[in-house]
């Protein structure tokens, strides 16, 4: 019998897999992004943590640089774990290679950018609102191709 | 060489990958609904986001209902990302068809129920338990199934 | 046409679906214990849920214990759902059986691990960075290796 997954077009499929292994390796990042923030800040979640530094140590969860730091690897979370699957999904509506490739670079290049203006250099808005729709305009249109698909 | 993916059934499968693809969508529409909660209440995350109203607001993020949609959101990754993972796996363990295609449909409708009771209309408990239950116990159903069938 | 999943090793391939779903089972009971926390110290994040308990009781979001198993909970978002993709996608790239497996079993022995010196028994650092780590590393190194796979 054959399986649903002899009609990927290998080109759009290797695209997917090679960006979607970039955006696991740059989620990944956040959290020594993370570590740096609360060692450079003195900024700990947990007292076993804190006292690595100091007895005394108090947790802090309130620290500015730490929590943009959280937010966008949470934002991280909410917007490309989506996209790993729908973009997995969406290949196997048999769309344009060419539309597809270009749709998971698009998103794979908004979050590296998203990360960069959010928690790395922090750049005045609307750069992150730019880099936010980059990756979530490409994501909602997967999801809904493969709804249509579906539906037909 | 035959791949596992060659014992899939086609009508299962079909359904795991509508009802993702809706739950991907909801997922998606979290992001706006935080946005309007964020600009009603005025309440920003980040001072390069609240300075688009005004260059005197500071960041609030304590805000009641922009933190509720958060929650919902926080609580849809909990539950719907182990959901897209264990549907895809319990499909290769050559399940009922009907039982399976049920199991998604039950995930998926509790998964947008949840959200309606949680940061759309607040419904008093136990709306909301019940809501969470309709998708956990069939999450957690095709979790067991699945580690019963590689145990065997 | 052939499919990109022929290639699969069949035993790596079970290990893989083994070990996921046994840590997609490890992020569900994420939801009970923290119930039971939110009980135990009278400390819920809506007041939809805290007039169970009683009409007077008022939403607390800082409670330590409860926080403690929330930061747990994230922290396993923040990891297992990359090793979830990361883990399927290293599959593809035609790995030695052997190493696949053993890496598969530290990611989750180690996200075990995280957990019960985390939430459940709070034991000293470094426990919680080694089981961390144990976790990170491997998902680290097979996001590497599949990026490499796919550039060569």
């Amino acid at each position: 019998m054959a399986s649903p997954f002899d009609a990927i077009n290998p080109d759009a499929y290797s695209a997917y897999v090679f960006w979607s292994a970039v955006l696991v390796a740059k989620i990944l990042l956040m959290a020594p992004l993370t570590a740096i923030q609360r060692f450079k800040n003195k900024a700990f979640a947990n007292p076993e943590d804190a006292s690595i530094i100091s007895k005394k140590l108090k947790p802090k969860l309130d620290d500015i640089d730490v929590e943009r730091v959280r937010r966008a690897h949470l934002n991280d979370l909410e917007n490309i774990f989506p996209f790993f699957v729908i973009g997995f999904l969406y290949l196997l509506t048999n769309p344009a290679p060419f539309l597809a490739i270009n749709l998971f670079r698009a998103v794979a290049v908004s979050r590296i950018l998203h990360t960069l203006v959010y928690a790395v250099v922090v750049v005045p808005q609307p750069a992150r609102f730019l880099a936010f729709m980059g990756a979530m305009v490409p994501t909602a249109y997967m999801a809904l191709q493969t709804i249509l698909y579906f539906l037909r």
